[in-house]
């Protein structure tokens, strides 16, 4: 098998391992299919001379050691998981990248100077525990022990119980020091359109866009469908799609690309003659600049407090606020020089996604390329990026690698 | 104990068999609290003295014989289901009244000439199998038992299945024949403010409001919600909010006491950071008079057209639809009559509720009285009405009831 090959095969392998199969990826952290994504990565770093470690968080490192006394690693990778009937490439592919970087030092039996980890991280995409980024923002310590162990699902399971269930130990450090990290690279699908409009294989991302996430919920008054008369009514439903209907206008009006997305909701009691008394519901806004995110919250919490003069109680809890974030110059830098010398078309991007990358930017120097997306699609079935993009990502990994763990020439 | 601390007990004994302790009453149809209730209700129809029997619907029948060979039934009876977290009235309450027409009638040692049978429906409510009024839906043959067969729960189980796993035999037959019913007679909680504002403790009701259900799945496109520009989306939450926010304005404009209500809705795939690619929605319809009900069926179809044209695919289902009914005049008279003799003060009044009487009425005469709700409320753990007033009713249907059943003067 070639490299195109071997990455085609490790994507198959791991999109075996879902809750929902023909329906896409459904991989959440701590279930029966992270466990068996989970061995079968451990697997991989056996099979490449890496030297395999779980932290309390659950996130896999695989070690090449350097020749450097107790030196900084050089860390590449992404997430494993995955949304509810997602795709098999976001997250996923840039663990199996980061695999074959070290496939390649391996085969070529190199040494570098500063260690090789391979990383693959834990609930990314929050769809589990909610809020997102949690393997990073555990290891750079903004997520903290206390507020870890306080994570409950939707069935109120906490992530200890849960780490447990699939046995991992939750009393194993999750911060990491940040002076064992020298530099952190990922490759991710792009999830938008632009690359394969332009016909290019490889983004440089220069920034992030910020994001936050809101929870929004609205109390009012269950009764009877048919005998409360309309204006008698305090109906959250109402006062959520009111609220929801807005979203669209509000996030046109503020430009920089901001959007606004309710992706997740629940009402109850959900019974179709008994008026909602109570609707939950997530709110995802992103900009690439801070202001238009701050707006959009202040907007939002204005059309709340006038349902809140109507009767309704409302609350809005905010678990996730991400600033926009530019890379490290030098990362970028190297990169686009890699890229240059394999010959490798490349192009500068923003990316309108969160990462675990711009968590890490905060501790160590980060870089991160992108591949096109098939039909600019994400976070469903039909995600797709061609293998031969993504075998081109290894290589420009392996050779920034080699720069970065200073591995002797040959 | 007398009448009305026996009507307490009964409410407080049926109100255990839930499977939300301490968040009102959720007996969906054919679960173990169904089997529970249903178990108790049995035992209170041999204390009284009626042999049971149950059809294959799970409908009870407990039957006290007449002397006239081969008559028709007086039946008297309500459905003993709930809406999820709704309260201890709405369907046993007039059980428990049905059961204690029973009770005078042994106490008494009447005879009747005409049998009298006290009646446990089934699924009135549709909080399992939707459409709702089940039980006697199949009784009267409007729901055939080829459209029984094929009804699921949320969870994909079948009726049939769900009635083996209590027990209960699907085999046994269905519908009945209206020669072998006299009259049905109905006592319920009113679940509106009217009598409570009059401060009447019975409301003859002279007509039942129409009513109808739609079922819509709206489907769009899912994607990420950080990387899908806005005006690229096909969001299926947007378009549902769109429409369901409108239906205040609907029903205000129709007029008649028309109410619109969406009470349960799904979002698909559910996930914070995901456009939802679809989403499931009830919509109950009611007004007095059948014009209104057409008008915004209308509406809500103009509605869906103009979405349909933005590139979503929307699918309407109407699984129930009930004509506005006048009960029958004797019946109304009657009931009148008899609270007139007994000193109890009454009213006349329209339901704004589906009932399982509005089915009998098609095939037999239907009598039906109201008791006040607290607060007009109901579908809610806070539901509640005064045992003296269920008492009254108790009273009222005993007297009903010895002139239907044709019981020869003592």
């Amino acid at each position: 098998m070639n490299l195109k090959e071997r990455i085609e095969k490790q994507i198959n392998d791991l999109s075996e391992f879902t809750s929902t199969p023909g329906k896409g990826t459904t991989r959440l952290t701590y279930s029966n299919e992270d466990l068996l994504a989970r061995n079968y990565i451990k697997e991989k770093m056996k099979e490449y001379g890496l030297t395999i470690r779980e932290d309390g968080l659950g996130n896999i490192f695989g070690k090449l050691e350097g020749t450097l006394k107790d030196a900084p690693s050089v860390l590449i990778g992404s997430h494993f998981d995955s949304v509810p009937n997602g795709g098999s490439f976001d997250g996923p592919a840039g663990v199996i990248v980061a695999l074959e970087v070290a496939a390649l030092f391996a085969e070529n039996q190199l040494t570098p100077k500063y260690p090789l980890e391979i990383v693959a991280l834990i609930e990314e995409e929050g769809a589990r525990f909610g809020g997102g980024l949690m393997g990073s923002r555990g290891m750079v310590g903004s997520l903290s022990e206390e507020d870890f162990k306080r994570l409950k699902d939707k069935d109120g399971v906490t992530t200890v119980e849960a780490m447990e269930k699939i046995g991992l130990n939750s009393s194993l450090p999750k911060r990491r020091d940040p002076n064992t990290i020298k530099s952190f690279l990922e490759l991710h699908i792009e999830q938008g359109p632009i690359l394969e409009e332009k016909d290019i294989p490889i983004g440089v991302v220069e920034a992030i866009v910020g994001l936050t996430q809101l929870e929004v919920t609205i109390e009012g008054k269950a009764g009877h469908a048919g005998t409360t008369p309309m204006d008698r009514r305090t109906d959250a439903l109402i006062a959520a799609a009111n609220i929801i209907s807005q979203f669209p206008g509000l996030a046109i009006e503020e430009e920089n690309g901001t959007v606004i997305t309710t992706g997740r909701l629940h009402v109850l009691p959900n019974g179709a003659n008994v008026i909602p008394n109570k609707v939950e519901f997530s709110v995802d806004i992103r900009s690439s600049q801070e202001e238009p995110i701050s707006n959009v919250i202040a907007k939002i919490k204005g059309l709340i407090h006038s349902y809140q003069e109507q009767g309704y109680r409302i609350s809005v809890e905010q678990p996730l606020y991400m600033k926009p974030k530019g890379m490290n110059n030098e990362m970028v830098a190297l990169l686009k020089e890699k890229s240059t010398e394999l010959g490798v078309p490349y192009c500068s991007i923003n990316s309108g996604a969160g990462h675990d990358a711009m968590v890490f930017s905060d501790v160590t120097d980060v870089g991160m390329i992108f591949v096109p997306s098939k039909d600019g699609r994400s976070h469903c079935p039909e995600e797709w990026s061609d293998a031969m993009d993504l075998a081109k990502g290894v290589q420009i990994f392996y050779e920034a690698a080699k720069s970065l763990t200073e591995v002797e020439a040959k």
